[in-house]
């Protein structure tokens, strides 16, 4: 049983400014609830299609599910969480940076990527994709539960960091001649525009994914690019 | 200028029966288009809701380009091209094989990572997404002009091909441990089911990307693994 009212609050859940307001974000599937649940997360509400025995959860009809559901396919469950309050970023390890990343699926991909590799900090400059975003939740498949995602303004941030910090280009040093530091920022810029002039300037490693042979295309998917470069450097 | 007619036939051409009775595919947008033209394809039709320059087009409305597009947001061009014939698969160099992948986006950015690795054959099995499928086309961004893609029984291909056979599971020998032979097939699994039984028999060499830590995602996207696993074996 779901009011109205409570519909409207979920369905409203897929904006940002609204998440915001609110601060409340939505995940659904079985495997995301349950991972925000494992990672420390108390949902404000889990609403089931049919009972789950280590989820217990509001029993909804299917057709509210529908209308809840930030989905093209609803899955049979969805849990409404607090945002969590954003930590501090650290000055050590290996932090992950994007400039302008829009894509909601990119972003959800390379958040899984980060959990992969063991990265647990990815600053976003602030005109990034929210990574509470229905979509981005979705695509993470609740490795947004173990990595934190830091908005920041990237210029102030890159200036401040005393990390060497990649930057990923067309061209540079091939990442199959790089030992990346322990400590270390690597930069992946926007899907169409790449890397902007102003965090351009404050990249001290410029670095790239050489192409084979003359004809390939012109460039890769910023997430399969991410997924080369991390898949190499944190081997 | 587009008859109703000629709009129903490009329609009808999101559905791979149709596409294998008329003999026909869609590509769009000015670089996939072009692509394919400079790849000698001669297309049966070019139309445009602009003038292009380099590509001579049937100049249609806005609405009508609606009407005929198989994407969310149309590009200003629209290509029928005839499907070439398949070429025969070779029995050397390094060969893709996909046992049922399924999702359209997935198959597309492998191809493109093939062309980007200056892998000319990727092997499909028969129930896998049609790589003339509209939403491939498109997300190989051309390079489907560059790319064969042959549909063969999996087992019997494998069982006759004379190259060793690397397959991507869950566990086996780290990438970063394996020098791949110039004459290699590596083969890739199902979204959700990993490699069939079947084809896991035939494989030689079971490979691995191995994880970090070990609270991490059980598993990662079909693309971004091929992205990882052809980045590190093709360097």
């Amino acid at each position: 049983m779901i009011t109205k009212k409570e519909q409207k609050v979920i369905r409203s859940l897929g904006v940002k400014k609204n998440r915001k307001a609110l601060g409340q974000f939505v995940a659904e599937g079985e495997k995301t609830v349950s991972t925000f649940l494992a990672a420390g997360h108390t949902p404000d509400a889990i609403y089931g299609v049919i009972p789950h025995k280590s989820l217990p959860c509001t029993l909804i009809e299917p057709q509210e599910m529908e209308r809840i559901s930030h989905l093209k396919n609803p899955s049979n469950i969805l849990a409404v969480f607090p945002t969590p309050e954003s930590k501090k970023c650290p000055n050590n390890g290996r932090i992950l940076v994007l400039d302008n990343v829009s894509d909601p699926g990119n972003l959800g991909t390379i958040i899984r990527l980060c959990h992969w590799f063991g990265i647990q900090h990815i600053v976003c400059s602030p005109n990034s994709v929210d990574c509470y975003n229905p979509k981005v939740v979705q695509a993470t498949m609740g490795s947004l539960a173990m990595v934190n995602c830091h908005y920041l303004a990237l210029t102030t941030f890159l200036q401040t960091t005393s990390l060497p910090i990649y930057g990923t280009f067309l061209s540079g040093a091939s990442i199959y001649q790089i030992d990346l530091p322990k400590d270390a920022v690597i930069v992946f810029g926007n899907e169409a525009h790449g890397i902007s002039s102003g965090v351009e300037k404050v990249i001290t490693h410029k670095i790239t994914i050489p192409r084979r042979g003359t004809d390939g295309p012109e460039s890769l998917n910023i997430a399969t690019a991410a997924a080369i470069v991390m898949g190499t450097l944190m081997r």
